[in-house]
């Protein structure tokens, strides 16, 4: 039986904040723009219609939880989710806080510049929050 | 109560596919790329844990439905799914068929150049190919 891996440039690009019921959260590593990434604990899935149904509805109620708690946590105008994987075949449905003015507004973040790394401190006083917020 | 009404901008760049159990199903007027969109029909929602959690599962299934028909039709190598609602704030899934090589790739679709309108048959023969394949 096939094992779940995390994709190794998902993990590159990305913190852990924790284990959910099907799914990793990742912080991505981009101060630009508050962006967590859930990807199931599924093996070779890259669309979400290869999910079986109770998985799927699960993956909706995480997207739910991470936009509720995440909106709370930012302030933001709209939270934005995307499951593209155009370059990381991997599921990965990305749920990022926007606002107008933010590097990208109104545009997708995706594909937008270079990220800006956080520093450390920041990037872990934030895992903190969302580990207590979401 | 407030009553669903299809948002103007979205009414303008898209044509009615039908009406599934929660969501008007749209058809982008984007010739660049097979893109379908979802709006379910409730009034003033503008994300997705606004819906309630029996809508939000509808809403999951008829992703999937749109996602597997239109990887079908289209022989696509990846589906897209989208959430975003910075320009047209009520809620919206898009479902874009992409490949290789397509005029955005690997990028995302929104926000990339001009659309390419339809012609009004290649349209309507592509509308009752999706009637008919979704």
């Amino acid at each position: 039986m096939a094992v779940f891996q995390l994709h190794e440039r998902l993990a590159a690009e990305s913190c852990v904040v924790g284990d959910w019921t099907l799914s990793r959260l990742l912080l991505a590593d981009d101060a630009r723009f508050p962006w967590l990434i859930l990807v199931p604990r599924r093996a070779r899935i890259s669309e979400i219609q290869e999910l079986d149904p109770s998985d799927r509805s699960i993956l909706m109620e995480e997207i739910t939880r991470v936009s509720i708690g995440l909106r709370k946590i930012t302030g933001a105008t709209k939270i934005n989710v995307g499951a593209l994987g155009n370059v990381v075949a991997q599921l990965h449905v990305h749920i990022v806080a926007r606002h107008p003015g933010d590097a990208a507004w109104p545009g997708p973040v995706w594909g937008h510049g270079a990220p800006l790394r956080y520093g450390s401190s920041v990037r872990d006083n934030f895992i903190e929050n969302l580990r207590r917020g979401l």
